[in-house]
């Protein structure tokens, strides 16, 4: 029996109604009098000049109110994709937005984008990697490649960015690289009995959130101030960007977060500053709000990949060399997914270790976070190449995994050492569950049972908190990270244990960038082990008022009291108890005796809380068609500790259901001239609850985090990153076919049957 | 020169750009999509049956939605007046709301008003004192008194409601009543040698701020929460009325303050709960903002007084007896104006004092709280007398005065002691400004130079605060209270003197009931002395953080860090800094190492701050048309320290100009039936900057209060106490006219002059 009180009570996400009924104001219900709707000009074209910009045609339509291009935006570098802003003389993808189009309605700014004549002199545009390094080949970024640290940190995943041996991975269209070494790569493949070694190719994907990224933008009747309505997972930080594209001080910007309609990594911030600066540009309010079409051709997906990984292991199993060389299509600005080079020397040990990373410039929308940015095309082809090993060395794939797995302590790839994590626990978890340990009984029906593992570093942010109590008992507690995943159910539990009352007694509250208590970007699995302590410590803070206000009431030592369900005791005497709510009477009431209960929590930490999430899959591949049905899926995370087993599973759900995507349908398509191919969601295909869900069952693993709350580590990132590595090692396991490409659609999979 | 860097400059209001040139949001500025307007239908009657009402033509005209009335309405006792919804089967007011009708526009629902067809049976009415007392008077409340606790604390004025003689005062239509001694009254009249003894009245008059009462209540799509949109000086206290009347808990009601365009005590709730009951009636949005004709006939006004005052005094000038009797016309609901009782009682020591208070109910609209409510009615009538006694000892005024008023420590009317006040310096002031100094050249002029002073005992309520550093180095201070006054340009300075940065890098802010700091309400003249304090604490709080953070990153000793000029250094070695908005990036990026910085205030003080403020009136007197012409104004202060000079000037000239309506002009009326005669701005006269502004002189003296931030008090309410007296001791010293009445209009100054 647990020790907790509310601790692992399952809750339901707090706004979950309000979400299915369409209560939720979202950034695009937002209606600002005088409000402008802007609408793109886009490139059609991945590299051109741009030769002249007609907007008279535009302009007399009726509701068109301005055509803003490069000439209204400020002219400063464009050190991040951000601040691209519109086409100076130049496009470099084909979706860039080269005009923005003002008007009264969206009707007539779309009419009005239709009506703006842009001519281009197309030019020469590298599309692939392959085209990029070629000799010769056009540049991307000619007069200098723009450089500046991008919001990966945000994940956890700000590592091996910079490295002493960077100067070993350069070219001309190369927007940064490293290499991770340890050892002596060529003596430890010597020393290897088995060598496997293949080469993996992933697709860009896009976040597919629901909702559009949207902003609507309002400035200050004077002075240069910016109140801007944002979408987005990262207040604090879009107000960073937009004050400093403004020109003004940050506070200067007051960022008002609307609840995201789905994010997952893609809306830290992109079109805030444009839409600030467009507003600025009008001195009226603006909003712009990105058609599906938008979405696909010009916001900020997950990567392409290409990736080649070597692995050495004696007969029985020990692994001697490990090397990796991972080259990400970053298209015209770097993403900064180099964890997915060291996670791939982290999972496990290894004498001999090489892996090398790179981003390469293209001619085609750059790329940013999406839910454990990098992971899941590295796990994809490093546990794909560890199962085709258990299967060369006819070693039970877990018991190799066992075998090398990394453990605290160890050295990760850039030779620091692991925190506390639960990779052996979690690996041990999925070797006794029963899809594994039954799985000849699905190969008996041909269907095949794989097993992949993968990990997240977990990222950290300063956060903090306060808690207010209030006359009614309730205890508000003002929290300044915007909720992606329901963790606010959670909060209330961890509120609750804390302070002494029922969940139902607390309720977490919000304001703006301009009075909300700071929090980092609700990325990076960080918000439940970030903004939790920080609860904690409010509430503790709250506590202790109470029993001091308490104890001079009743006559007794604040030391003697405890509160007890929404009472205020003397320690084991319940009928020497006042009521909450009677207490926050005293302190909130003209001439009332106390302060107000407010506490206040501050909290930081340096050392994340990794996570491992294995996954089981049992597939079924028609060897006809090369379709592939997952029947089964086991996810098996350790979550450090379960705060709301609801939100959890259906954070672990949702993770998988889009691993699910990367591993089968999802993948952004280009022809040779860099046109996207897949411009909406007919084209690009999203994971369909109808058909694509499998029987899931999630699995928690409990390896307490030493500085999260109650043991709690973040569990968002975790479960997407293994599933597509899980599902190729079932496809393998099903028909010997090893899929070295993602999505693993149906002719790929007929292509690898036939190999 | 003083002390302080940031505490006394001259900060203009913060946001008065915004208020002239029309870009503050008030509560009429708020849209909600499907928002309906409500229009009162109002009773002609002051006492009166309904016998049926009949809103089938309203209903029928296009757009109007509804015709609420009693019987959609709980049934709960009115056991206050902002619970008397929609008359229930009576009216006992003339502009008493009968129903309520909603409509898609404000024009629908005036149209829709007009064709509500109520039936009435006229009753009886008392509409004088004198009516309401006489022998089977009607009664306002047949079926018993309402009584509950009002909002007379707010004011620091909850004195007096309890008493062990109160049996002494009572009667049919007497609402509450107390009687204060000290002494043996016959006794100390026996002991004079001079007596005055005069009997005065006041009018009704109305706060007039210039922005009507206006709510916007939004019910939650489920549940029974309501946001509602207010314009109250009070949000914590409205929302505990809207909760209690919707029967919710009280965090289940989110109030979002606007800010009051003027409210100066009469709005602090009165129709809140009305607006959210109605909106829940219809579930959609309901908003309704007053005429200025609904203002005159519905809201809640200064009540009008009938005061005897009888006192006593030795040749010397000693204050033998002082007798008072004050009978508030508090109209159908009891407005708890019992300190006017007590601070007639106050002001001067005297051995033998009789202090007697009553509210009287007639049929007519209830009074609640107008800036220092009860003391402009109760300092006329006693300073009048003090005056009059002062000419008959031959002695001159303010000698009299110094040798009778209370001085700290002596006791209150109610024995309790006076706090640390300044009455004596404030007279001492007045008494060596030129003008008084120089009377005799005024009289020559036919003019006459008039002195009056008055004290208000200021309130107290708990308050917290935060204080959040930002990374461009402007720490946001987030308070609780409602704005009325421009207190946050005070605050500006509070904040920057302690935490150690110029007030410009300092931003007051603010959120609704779920999110802000706790602050009592915006009244008794509280707001800087009670909130300051935990301004003061939160930014030493923050200071501390901020010592803390650049000790370690400078590796010294917190206890030898300042911070000067927005930088946080090593005592004494400015070239060792390190600026407030680089370290407030190490509290909030991506793996920062430090929690944020945010200081937590919480205040809570029992002893209040009296503040006098004596006025020194000269005027001129038509002494063919009784007209009174004030050509200069001198009001002293004692404010305890000045914080802000500019807002401190405002405030007393606007007090000062109240005071002038009060004297002169301001006066609501009624006929014999009970019905008002002065419906709108044309027909009542508040002070036109034009024609009533004399030469204004503000002076500040400063005893700094014990608790008060660096010594402050509240100077909101003492302005208008003495004025109305003043002005008319000026008269007297003019003419030789002792005018009774307020306001001292034309007629009435010739009446006394003719006596």
């Amino acid at each position: 029996m647990s020790e907790y009180k509310a601790i692992g009570t399952p809750t339901p996400v707090l706004d979950g109604r309000d979400k299915i009924t369409g209560q939720v104001q979202y950034a695009t219900d937002i209606k600002i009098p005088g409000m402008l709707h802007g609408r793109f000009v886009t490139s059609p074209y991945a590299h051109a000049i741009i030769t002249s910009i007609n907007a008279e045609a535009a302009l007399a339509l009726p509701g068109v109110v301005r055509v803003l291009t490069a000439a209204d935006m400020p002219d400063i570098p464009p050190r991040a994709r951000n601040r691209l802003f519109l086409a100076r003389g130049r496009v470099i993808f084909a979706g860039q937005p080269v005009a923005l189009v003002l008007a009264e309605t969206p009707a007539a700014a779309q009419d009005g984008a239709e009506q703006v004549w842009v001519e281009y002199e197309p030019q020469p545009a590298v599309i692939t990697i392959a085209e990029a390094l070629a000799p010769g080949a056009p540049l991307v970024w000619p007069g200098g490649k723009p450089g500046a640290s991008g919001e990966a940190g945000a994940h956890g995943a700000d590592v091996g960015d910079e490295d002493e041996e960077e100067s070993e991975v350069s070219g001309p269209n190369v927007a940064n690289g490293f290499v991770m070494k340890r050892g002596d790569i060529a003596a430890g493949f010597a020393e290897a009995d088995v060598i496997v070694e293949r080469t993996f190719t992933t697709s860009m994907v896009h976040q597919s959130y629901l909702e559009p990224m949207t902003h609507v933008a309002v400035p200050d009747a004077w002075g240069n101030g910016m109140t801007v309505y944002a979408s987005t997972q990262a207040p604090f930080h879009a107000r960073e960007q937009v004050s400093d594209v403004l020109g003004v001080p940050e506070t200067a910007v007051r960022i008002i977060p609307t609840l995201p309609g789905g994010a997952f990594g893609g809306k830290f911030f992109l079109y805030e500053s444009l839409v600030a600066l467009a507003a600025r540009a009008v001195n009226r309010p603006v909003t712009l709000s990105l058609t599906r079409s938008e979405e696909m051709l010009a916001t900020n997906p997950a990567p392409a990949a290409e990736m080649h990984v070597k692995l050495g292991a004696k007969r029985d199993g020990t692994f001697t060399a490990l090397q990796g060389d991972i080259q990400v299509d970053t298209g015209c600005f770097p993403g900064y997914h180099g964890v997915a080079a060291w996670l791939l020397g982290s999972y496990y040990q290894t004498p001999h270790l090489e892996s090398r990373f790179a981003e390469i410039f293209t001619h085609k929308v750059s790329p940013a976070a999406y839910r454990a940015p990098g992971a899941p095309q590295a796990t994809f082809a490093l546990e794909s190449v560890v199962d085709e090993m258990a299967q060369q060395l006819g070693m039970d794939p877990i018991e190799l995994r066992l075998k090398n797995a990394s453990k605290p302590g160890d050295p990760l790839a850039d030779g620091k050492p692991w925190p506390v994590m639960g990779m052996t626990e979690v690996l041990q978890a999925a070797q006794s569950h029963p899809l594994y340990q039954n799985r000849a009984e699905a190969q008996a029906k041909g269907r095949g049972v794989g097993i992949a593992i993968g990990g997240w570093p977990g990222g950290t942010e300063p956060t903090a908190a306060q808690a207010q109590l209030h006359r009614d008992g309730t205890l508000h507690v003002h929290i300044g990270s915007v909720d992606l995943t329901g963790t606010p159910a959670g909060f209330t539990l961890i509120a609750a244990e804390t302070f002494g009352v029922s969940p139902d007694k607390v309720r977490i509250v919000y304001g703006d960038t301009s009075n909300m208590p700071f929090a980092g970007a609700t990325g990076g699995s960080k918000i439940t082990y970030m903004v939790g302590p920080s609860i904690i410590k409010a509430c503790e803070d709250a506590r202790q008022q109470v029993l001091t206000i308490a104890a001079e009431e009743m006559e007794a030592d604040a030391a003697d009291m405890e509160i007890v369900d929404g009472r205020v005791q003397v320690r084991g005497v319940p009928d020497k108890a006042l009521d909450l709510g009677a207490l926050a009477k005293k302190t909130m009431d003209f001439g009332a005796k106390y302060a107000p209960v407010v506490g206040n929590g501050r909290h930081a930490n340096n050392e994340a809380a990794p996570g491992f999430c294995a996954q089981i899959a049992e597939v079924e591949v028609d060897r006809d068609t090369g379709e592939v049905t997952v029947h089964r899926l086991v996810a098996i995370q350790d979550v450090g500790q379960v705060i709301n087993p609801l939100t959890l599973e259906g954070q672990m759900q949702g993770g998988v259901m889009q691993g699910l995507g990367w591993a089968l349908y999802e993948g952004m398509a280009f022809d040779e001239y860099g046109s996207p191919l897949t411009g909406s969601w007919v084209d690009y295909t999203v994971p369909h609850f109808i058909h694509a869900v499998p029987d899931f069952e999630m699995v928690f693993v409990e390896i307490p985090a030493p500085h999260g709350p109650f043991g709690a580590k973040g569990v968002g990132e975790p479960p997407i990153i293994a599933t597509a590595a899980a599902v190729a090692n079932a496809i393998a396991a099903a028909s010997n076919g090893r899929v070295t490409q993602l999505p693993m659609t149906a002719p790929r999979v007929l292509a690898a049957l036939r190999n």
